[in-house]
């Protein structure tokens, strides 16, 4: 049979990040570079604003034209297919006006992708893939199998996963592992 | 750490068939009454009717008014989620235009649910809990947990599952399981 692996979207296939700067800089004054905004996800806005950021992000349209974060994730999405069942799993539960435009999304850049295997979700503890690639330490820490965490500047610090870069080392990770079996 | 379950939605929460029975009645020309219907799952509709179905199925609010299944379902899942984590997991992928409807419907019936453990998927391989409830012997297949069949009468010659008919019995069944451990 063959082994499983689940990709997140965020920041993994979708550039959310470049986008949600924009949202910050047009919403809450700040001036921020997108260097600047991706050292951290702790931002601790006040509570009126957490709000007006939810409405925002909850926004039937607000994730259907993120760009893709990595141009080679599709390609070697579409060659891990021939060896792997490939899932998406994202915690769309999270900002649950972002359903349908998460699915569309994926319907555009993977449409190759089974709906099947597609997964909303939120804590990835209930996804049962031998391998989960995200960008959140928290995630891959709630997860069963084999976490492999997509380097960000904001997760740089944690150790104790597999880190990637980018998409053509998840395909040289893949490659290496199915030598090994 | 506690077990986990994860319950399916339409047929085992939500009682869908009624509503698609008269779906069938006031659009393809039948005259099933609630026990004709239940009686299988194999209506093979001509091609266009098909299409009509899936897409006044896909139409936003169709899933948005369907029954409590069993009232028993609420004080039941009230009841265990003292001592097992809940999930809730329906294959929602099969119908996109429903996310909204069944997100509601949730927080409407069971709002005591966590969101973070909504799981909207399509083959219920992917679930990672210690049991799942559903009436569907293909998703119990695929499962790889301990599956316990929602009994119906279109799955009743379904063989090698633990059935249950209504929730009072899920109810007994958990209470055994936790006097064995």
């Amino acid at each position: 049979m063959k082994k499983s692996i689940a990709i997140d979207m965020d920041q993994v296939l979708a550039d959310f990040y470049s986008k949600l700067r924009v949202t910050y800089n047009e919403n809450f004054g700040t001036n921020f570079t997108d260097e600047e905004f991706l050292r951290t996800t702790q931002r601790d806005l006040p509570r009126e604003d957490a709000k007006k950021l939810f409405d925002l992000l909850n926004e039937p349209d607000y994730f259907r034209d993120l760009k893709v974060l990595d141009e080679d994730a599709i390609e070697v999405i579409q060659d891990l297919q021939e060896h792997y069942e490939i899932f998406i799993a994202t915690a769309a539960m999270d900002v649950p006006g972002s359903f349908t435009a998460k699915y569309e999304w994926l319907m555009e850049h993977l449409p190759f992708i089974k709906t099947q295997n597609i997964v909303f979700c939120g804590n990835k503890a209930v996804i049962h893939t031998d391998y989960l690639i995200d960008d959140s330490p928290r995630q891959l820490t709630a997860f069963k199998g084999t976490g492999i965490l997509y380097s960000m500047p904001y997760n740089r610090s944690e150790e104790g996963f597999m880190r990637v870069h980018n998409w053509k080392e998840i395909k040289e990770y893949f490659i290496k592992q199915m030598e090994i079996v």
